[in-house]
């Protein structure tokens, strides 16, 4: 019995959630955000509506994460350090080495930074992120779940590219997905909704946030997801665009007298999707203006248009699907985006029912009872998905 | 009543077809290839089984256009130049601007030419044959049939990419697709073998030859098709990539130190699909190859899975279809890659039937009878259809 704290960690940020295990109950939460710059935002949420917020001087991993425990021990939320008995990380990219979460060990450490090129915003992150931890809690187990292992089971037909055949082979030029500790966590939550094995299961699953992918499931594995090489691809997202015809990089780079290919892929991660269609790359806002903004509407169409379509190829793929599984932010609260998805799918024997689909953020399958496919509503939580393979990997013990 | 000519000039090559209108009887067809090479062939096919072979001087396609009237008059194909009462010139991008076939104008030409843009490769060339014939047979109506206007009819929701929306705006960036005459004319094929009205009919196309792509018809209109920006992107090609993530080009443009993303495109367009997997570009190499070679059994796999899921999301988009139509090269040679496609369809009630499967390049329903959706082989004809359209656009009064 102990403490698990699951970490996140981007370039500036550093969020946690701290689980007492293994009754999987939280007990704090929070983040320190703009780490590096002058002031950090440093916040928490513990008990039963308590909440810290303070400003403070961060200019590092390792200094937030001595912040964060301090502020766990003077908030009374821990007595002391060692009440922490594992720490999971996030890691986005996991490459073809790492199949399942793993044990930190320093030659871990090396190959998560050695697959930063796979992943140049977040990899280099995360490894700070373990760092500030080890040197802190040199003692205790660490482990990095990797948002592309559950998608190490995608049979070569889907991941790769058909593209000379050497740069799978010399540069590991394939699709790896991501989001995989959120589908693989909606995936055996529904599998209980149901009733049924995760393994008698086909599935699709949604997860509809600011980044948005789309899984086929198959015997509880990962048969092929919308993201590719890289979390810029599959269907529209808050502000990345999706699929793109690769022609059209190298047009719009001449368009925009633009030389370097990096800056036509920022705008591709970080000025298109919602944001770029229609001004917005928030969800909520575009429900609330597209009764009398076209522009808005267009950009919800295109959106479910591309949901839509990547069922569909999925359908086709797993020869029919037991549900369709919804989750992530604009997933577990938008139900009029339920709605149209739903309503788009009919034809498959999606059927919404309307009344089941009036909630939010609960497990809850929305189908009518005659629904030839279940419509299921499940809320993800990444963090508790990594507290448990802290839990099943850190203390193989248990 | 006389003789239309349809012409598909490429940058060193220039094809055609004569045909006996209306009765749209082939009088002759042929090509040269190699113009501006040192030796060009020149090969004519007429009559019942006459074929002319020979090795000419063709600097330009001016020569080439002078040759091939000239040859047809002394292979008594035609008596005199004014016998040819139309010609009808396949034009690869049309834009924006053009919604159908039309009548060439010197400013029709231009705009072509202006539309280079879009099809570096293709649209100079075609320009070229268009001012050859212009030349040659002044007077005669010439009639541009490009392979974007079918496509014309795609709504915002399916045409737009989630970029910014200026560049839509601004630098015409959106989806054209191609094939479109093929497409359009097997889509009439079928509503007729299928005793329906196309306009009552949801089908969806396969184009699969060296070039390939998917289009769901509803209404007797294209409402999406796989091919992009441009025509490398969609589905597996011999030796097109299909649909690539967008960061994957810059990766690889750094692993291969390209710095003009003009080469790395034209490795997606000249090295990739079928070739790029298993070394060849050519279907029935793969398909000899596949029962003892795992790497074409690859390949064959990857083009089969992008149709299955293409089919798939336009299943989801029309909610559901009337027939799946199977055309070009690869369609209507190879009974196996039906058989496989068929099979991998069959949750959604296609069903082929084995025996009437046993055919080649003819007009013919597959289907078992209780299939629910119809598979059916129509063998494609874009010159007839450009033949077609000359008739209905460059001799209005008929």
């Amino acid at each position: 019995m102990g403490k698990t704290i699951a970490i996140n960690a981007g370039s500036s940020t550093l969020k946690f959630k701290l689980f007492k295990m293994p009754q999987e109950q939280v007990i704090a939460s929070g983040a320190i955000e703009r780490i590096g710059f002058n002031e950090s935002p440093v916040h928490i949420r513990y008990g039963l509506d308590h909440k810290y917020r303070e400003t403070e001087t961060v200019p590092d991993h390792l200094t937030a994460v001595n912040i964060i425990l301090d502020e766990l021990i003077k908030l009374h939320i821990i007595e002391r350090y060692d009440e922490i008995t594992g720490v999971g990380h996030r890691v986005v990219a996991g490459g073809e080495i790492f199949h399942d979460s793993v044990l930190i060990t320093d030659h871990v450490l090396q190959q998560i930074e050695d697959l930063a090129e796979y992943a140049p915003l977040h990899n280099p992150a995360n490894a700070v992120g373990i760092r500030a931890f080890k040197k802190v809690l040199p003692n205790v187990p660490a482990v990095a779940v990797f948002d592309t292992s559950f998608h190490a089971t995608m049979p070569p037909v889907n991941y790769l590219y058909s593209l000379p055949y050497a740069y799978y082979e010399q540069y590991g030029a394939r699709k790896f997905g991501a989001h995989g500790t959120s589908h693989r966590y909606v995936a055996m939550r529904a599998a209980k909704l149901l009733g049924k094995p995760l393994s008698e299961l086909r599935l699709i699953t949604l997860h509809l946030g600011a980044g948005s992918s789309i899984t086929a499931i198959q015997n509880g594995q990962s048969l092929d997801t919308s993201m590719g090489f890289t979390p810029v691809s599959g269907i529209t997202m808050a502000t990345r665009s999706g699929d793109v015809d690769p022609s059209l990089l190298v047009y719009l780079m001449k368009k925009l007298h633009l030389t370097d290919p990096d800056e036509m892929l920022k705008i591709l991660n970080t000025r298109s999707g919602l944001l770029g269609i229609a001004g917005s790359a928030d969800m909520e806002e575009l429900e609330q203006r597209c009764d009398d903004d076209p522009q808005a509407q267009l950009a919800i169409d295109i959106f479910v248009n591309r949901i839509v379509k990547y069922v569909g190829a999925y359908l086709a793929e797993m020869q029919g699907a037991d549900a369709i599984v919804i989750t992530a932010g604009i997933g577990e609260r938008d139900a009029r985006m339920r709605q149209r998805i739903a309503d788009k799918l009919s034809y498959f024997g999606v059927q919404l029912d309307p009344h089941k689909n009036r909630v939010s953020g609960v497990e809850r399958d929305l189908s009518t009872a005659d629904a030839k496919i279940r419509f299921v509503l499940i809320p993800t939580d990444e963090e508790l998905m990594i507290a448990r393979d802290v839990e099943r990997v850190g203390h193989p013990e248990h």
